[in-house]
């Protein structure tokens, strides 16, 4: 952040401002505090007969490696609508919400993942912009060695532990780079 | 966002981006796109002894109305380091996370709401810059006409119907106001 983006000012100073205990970029022709906070990611695991939908990503990072359909909400959606249209934007399928699955963040990246149980309406489904290929998977077909993220994964297997739990997860999901990398 | 905090520039559109659907300010100038996305609200439903500890709120607004702690998460943190966060900056209090009691959204403030329910190490408490006091309530004690929020009374409402549920809620929490004001 270089500049106030309420008055154009290029004099923000990044301090504690009174009353607060946290650095942030503030305004000193405008007096303006520029928060910057967490954002949600939300996403499903699609379910039809049985089988598992996940889309291989036509996109950077992990491009050609198969993800569950999720993305940042947006501002005046609920985590729910935005897991649809995730879901319907990347894999041009639709379902219903059956309940919030997982529940993670990831602290080093600011983000916290809202991850819904989504039971499809049909089979129906189609590449996109964002999506190479979308496919249903039987359980034991589900490609472990080409999943985008670990977080996927971890989704995944919570769900396929114990397909009716209501939540799988709470807390942190430590990323796996973090363990590998000692971040 | 009236300036570039990038670049400075005064000239940001409120555009669709090239391959995106939906309007964000972006900067001819520089290409950034300046997202804007839901904040996330932390908080806590902390028990001891099974009362329940409310904050007065010191600050509007609902200044002078009881409210469980919580505010906006912080970058860096996870939701229920938030949580805790919130709980000893408001009331002095210190606790453990129990689990997830309750997730809901107030989309038309572009908010989620994460509250934990939390075990207290004990009855320690005081008053701080945000809280006129800090109060354990028996429960036939909760003041119910001086709660400062109707998400605040969802919540406690929820946990009491069933202390033990890990999950009382999912989905869009329909604000009172917007009920009774029809927007």
């Amino acid at each position: 952040m270089n500049f106030c983006s309420n008055c154009g000012s290029n004099q923000l100073q990044f301090i504690v401002p009174e009353g607060d205990n946290k650095q942030r970029f503030v305004c000193p022709d405008c007096d303006t505090i520029h928060y910057q906070n967490p954002r949600i990611i939300a996403g499903c695991l699609p379910v039809f007969e049985g089988k598992i939908l996940l889309g291989k990503r036509a996109i950077d990072p992990r491009k050609g490696y198969w993800g569950l359909p999720a993305g940042f909400l947006e501002n005046g959606e609920t985590p729910e609508e935005g897991a649809l249209r995730e879901l319907h934007e990347e894999t041009l399928a639709k379902g219903h919400i059956k309940h919030l699955q997982s529940v993670f963040s990831l602290p080093q990246f600011n983000q916290v993942y809202l991850i819904y149980l989504v039971d499809l309406i049909s089979d129906e489904m189609g590449t996109t912009s964002e999506t190479l290929e979308s496919k249903l998977f039987e359980v034991k077909d589900i490609p472990w060695e080409d999943i985008a993220f670990e977080s996927t994964t971890f989704a995944l297997e919570e769900y396929l532990k114990n397909p009716e739990a209501k939540m799988t997860k709470r807390g942190h999901f430590i990323w796996e780079k973090e363990k590998r990398f000692g971040i």
